[in-house]
Order: C-alpha cells, then structure tokens, then sequence
C-alpha cells in the first residue's frame, strides 16, 4: 500500500515524472543520448493501397525494438480513386500532428507537476490537388495551412495556464511541419 | 468477358486511368474542384497514448464521408516513458511519407501507361531529443532530415524509368514536410 501510494505520487498525467526528470538529466549530461533515429518500410499493394510495417528505432544510445511490429495501411478514397480500405497519406499527417502536439504538451505539463484532466484536438487542412495532379505546377501539391484546436481540461493556476498554451510548440511533428526538413529520396529501378 | 476485357485494359498498376484523366481534366477545366480540405479528431488517453478518428473530408467540390471511420493510436515506446502500444508520431510522418511517394509515384506512372510491377519503400529519420525536452533550445525538435530508399520493378523503357524516377515529388506529403507550412494552434484552456 506504501509502494503503491508513492507510485501514484510519482505520477502526473500518468507520466513517471521521476523517470521524465532522469530522461532529462541524462541528455543534458551527454547530448549524444539526444539522438534518435526511427524508420520504416512499406509495400505498395496495388492502385493506392500500401501497407508499412514499423518495429525497430534507436534512441538513447541504443538500437530498440517496438515491443511487437506496428502495420498501417495508407489507401485512397473513392473519390482519389482508391478503394478507402485505409486513411490517406495527408491524413495521417494530421494524425500524427495531433498525437504529437498532445504528447508533448502531456509531458511538459507533467514535468512542471501540472495536472491535465482532458485534452482533444480538432484538426483541419487545406491542400489544392492541382499541384498533385500537376494542372498547375505553381501550386505546392502539399497542406497550405493547418488549423489545430486544442481543449484542455484542467484546474490548474493562471500561471500554469499560461504554460500549459505554449508547450506544443516544442512537438517535433510540429515543428517538422513549419520547418523545412530535408527528405533525401533515392529511386532505383530494375 | 468484352465488359471485363476493356474494364482490364483501362487500369494500370489497378488504377482506372480513364477515371484518372477526366479527374485530371474537370480539375483543369474547373480549378476549384482542386480545393481539398483533411480533418481528425484526436482524444488523449492517459500518458503517452492519443487516439484519432478520422471520418469526413471535403474534396471534388463536396463534403464527404469514408466508408468507415479510421482509428489509430498514438503512444511512446517504453524508453520515451510510453506504454508502447502504438507507434509514436514521427514513425507516423514515416508512415504518411512512405504512403504519399508511393502512391504519387503509382498513379503518375498510370496516367502515362507506365506499368510498375512493384515498389517498396524504406525509410529513415534522424532527430534529436535535446529539442524535445528543450535541454538545448536551439535544436529543433523535429526530423532534422529523412531518408527514403524506393525500389521499384518496372519493365518500362529508358525515357519512361527516368520519368518514373521523378514523381515522388508531386507527392503532398513531400512537398508538405520540405516546405515550411503554416500551422495554427488554438490552445484554449477550461
């Protein structure tokens, strides 16, 4: 009963903030535990069906493993002439926007000790298919904008309040998207 | 079987080709049928894990819906003090990345009759977690760069491998990831 009432004292938002603290110390002492690598790969099933398989990254000086291997499939709708056995591609950008937006607020507000009672997002993006479609090569085929709402739920003071707005700017999904990254591709053909 | 026959000649790599050429046409002809809007919900569930639905779209000038809702789980891997049941964000950018060259790549190939008999993709991508965990402000916490291997088996000629070789960069999630977007966030707290 002890054990378990100081595991729950050690938690916020569910979070081990002990083990958040350690993380954080240990990268701060040896910035090269700061790297970390994740990967992918996926086979194309036919017209706009493709399926990726996701189980290995390295992180914290170590190559891991997920504890079992993760499979999506991207597909498209019927209008984009796919079968909609799956998301789409650009959705799954808004997927993985959300999550990480959340997380990385989840995460702040719990190595500050504040606590998050609810947490939604809302997502909406706008793209023109005529830069996909090539009808107009000036258009960039990709999102022109994407709007995020986030409601929070939680009891904490002004001050906290005002923190707890500011976190998701430190998402790396986020910041991947209002960045440009360099995204090397290398096609081969046989 | 003179139905089935022509349905046969007017796919390639399973798309509808002649599908795809009026889509490309009524795009042409009409430029705000290009317009596109994506969205999600996404529900935070405790700790590292999110989940999103996604349901409806706008596209073709009409609110639309999927044939069914799509569920997918955002967590961390244990090491990011997650319960690992779930890929994380970045491998999700993967994900979407790998989806939408493929894709892209795919369905330029049939519009221009290149059959392509198959295509797997691998993918790679390097961040570092002092961004994250602001342990040094000025590393961006996202992807600092991605790597994307595609190989693709396709008996198509010379002029049309070197085509096939340059369509992944009509891909939306390409051009949305090398390009610096806009993101609004509305953080609002009760």
């Amino acid at each position: 009963m002890a054990e378990a009432a100081i595991k729950e004292s050690s938690r916020v938002n569910g979070v081990p903030v002990e083990d958040l603290h350690e993380t954080i110390r240990a990268v701060r002492g040896n910035p090269e535990l700061g790297r970390a690598s994740f990967s992918a790969t996926n086979k194309w099933l036919g017209q706009g069906l493709n399926e990726t398989e996701i189980g290995t990254f390295h992180c914290a000086g170590e190559d891991r493993t997920h504890v079992r291997k993760f499979v999506f499939r991207n597909d498209e709708p019927h209008v984009l002439l796919g079968k909609d056995e799956g998301a789409n591609p650009v959705e799954f950008v808004l997927h993985a926007l959300a999550g990480c937006v959340t997380t990385t607020t989840v995460y702040h507000a719990a190595a500050r000790g504040i606590k998050i009672d609810e947490l939604e997002t809302t997502l909406e993006g706008d793209l023109d298919l005529q830069g996909l479609l090539q009808t107009d090569p000036s258009v960039p085929s990709g999102y022109q904008n994407i709007r995020v709402k986030m409601n929070i739920k939680s009891d904490a003071d002004e001050k906290q309040l005002a923190e707890l707005k500011q976190f998701f700017a430190y998402s790396p999904v986020f910041d991947t998207l209002t960045r440009a990254v360099k995204v090397d591709v290398d096609v081969n053909v046989k």
